[in-house]
């Protein structure tokens, strides 16, 4: 299996931080390139962990970044990078948020992007306390999920940050079976969505480089191929984020409808990788069946692209 | 200055938990008639500490948890409820969040309750996991703060907890400039905001205790009175929590308009109460401050009403 941790050359953290203060987006579409566009999900739950680690006599914080640990080690080849979903981890309490510390450190000595899914939504002074919380410090790392009801207040504490590499996934249209009640209302003839993405887009003009990739990206999920295509028409410079794919019901085809044009999506799968184990190998081989479950989501996205 | 945990009778944990199962906006009611609507924001930024704390041999932990401490004892024999501000404690990391967690639970050993502004946002088993990090375990409050911008998927997995007397305050319109720029788009003649705040009643109906307030409440700016009409008559069973108030530009008057017929709402104020002692006071009775801010806050409010 793959180690990531000396994937980077054993230079450790120094370099990495270097190569991480370039333009993130950049860097995921070359990791994209290079890899696939696989986000692998680390939604951490207890349960999920295989019956050998359940039992072994060690912390609650070390049964969970044990699990991660052995998920990066087995996917870091094929993924273009790792989500948190901190919500997991805070369940847990400050265990959990120590878990969560120790995979960011441990991704960040890797070449692998870390995306916090936290979908933080606030404003002004306390927004610019999450952009503090998640760009720096205990808790950092390289792309933040954020929530854009409260408006333009609620992404421009973040500036600062994105001018040093780092880059934000603006909610813009979700996967979930209740999207629609706000979300698809008709406003001047378009569902609110498209407002948003216009307006995520014109905030995130500023933040291009070098001509491509704006540092405010967006999620789209990916039952929504039709509305994709319009927002990827008002979202030019966006990088996207694909949730939704495998346990949450997206195909392989479906995915591909989002990635024949350009290399500008990553395409997350949280249980569908994770969980893979589950019912087949509760031993300390667990993550074999994660790095099956990654190469097999590689082959059903690829194999409708000419990539 | 009072003692908050002299006030529960030194009954301790066990009674508290007792009286927090009752549903916590009837607690809420009775404890603004008690005292006033005022909640304390302990917003709690390490640049706030006075200089005798920041020059304290104490770790970052001790030191922002003292603060809380010396607030909550001078304000909470005037206040109805504190609101922390999870993101000020996520930017301190793994310290920070040990203070978050002794104020809770320093809060949990006095009539207090206690609010926990996280503005989560998020769907299904991901919602799940910030209801159980939100209402039990190291971080347990009594009502969160939760974004509606993904519809019912991002409310419905807290309703347990509704049942067990926990509450909720959804975001229908903020205080912050941009709010408009999605919260006021029409949408059939109507702001967006009108429309969640129609759908979010509706949800809360199944949550009504004694025919008097859902468990679902709503979060108003207080810059927005005659909106704030028209959101009570969309939302008849809701407890509000109105920011805005003082640092923010809300005045006695303002908030006096909310709070006209009811008593179904409280006001923050964070700053005007925390940073009270600041340029006056950095001693060890710099929490005076905050008790006479408090204590000047209520009467700015009280003069307009007649109760």
């Amino acid at each position: 299996m793959a180690n990531c941790a000396d994937k980077s050359n054993g230079k450790g953290r120094g370099e990495a931080q270097q190569r991480r203060s370039a333009p993130v987006f950049d860097r995921l579409f070359v990791r994209v390139s290079d890899t696939s566009p696989i986000c692998v999900g680390l939604d951490t739950v207890y349960g999920y962990l295989p019956e050998y680690l359940k039992n072994a006599d060690m912390s609650l914080e070390d049964k969970l970044f044990t699990f991660n640990k052995e998920i990066i080690d087995a996917t870091c080849d094929i993924a273009a990078c790792f989500k948190l979903q901190i919500a997991c981890y805070e369940a847990e309490g400050l265990s959990g948020l120590r878990a969560f510390k120790r995979t960011l450190d441990y991704l960040h000595e890797t070449d692998a992007i870390v995306i916090t899914d936290a979908k933080r939504g606030d404003i002004s002074s306390t927004a610019a306390q999450y952009a503090r919380a998640h760009f720096s410090g205990d808790f950092e790392s390289d792309i933040l999920t954020v929530n854009p009801y409260m408006g333009e207040d609620a992404i421009s504490p973040y500036y600062d940050y994105l001018m040093e590499g780092k880059g934000l996934f603006v909610l813009i249209k979700t996967s979930n079976p209740s999207a629609g009640d706000f979300q698809n209302q008709l406003i001047e003839g378009r569902p609110l969505y498209e407002h948003v993405a216009q307006r995520v887009s014109r905030w995130g003009e500023e933040f291009i480089s070098h001509g491509r990739f704006s540092a405010i990206g967006a999620v789209v999920g990916c039952n929504r191929a039709e509305e994709f295509t319009r927002i990827k028409r008002l979202m030019p410079n966006a990088f996207f984020l694909i949730p939704g794919y495998g346990a949450q019901g997206g195909t392989g085809k479906d995915v591909a409808a989002f990635l024949a044009e350009d290399r500008n999506c990553v395409v997350n799968s949280s249980r569908g990788i994770i969980c893979a184990h589950r019912g087949k190998c509760e031993t300390e081989n667990f993550a074999s069946c994660a790095r099956e479950a990654a190469m097999e989501m590689k082959r059903d996205i690829m194999q409708w692209l000419d990539w």
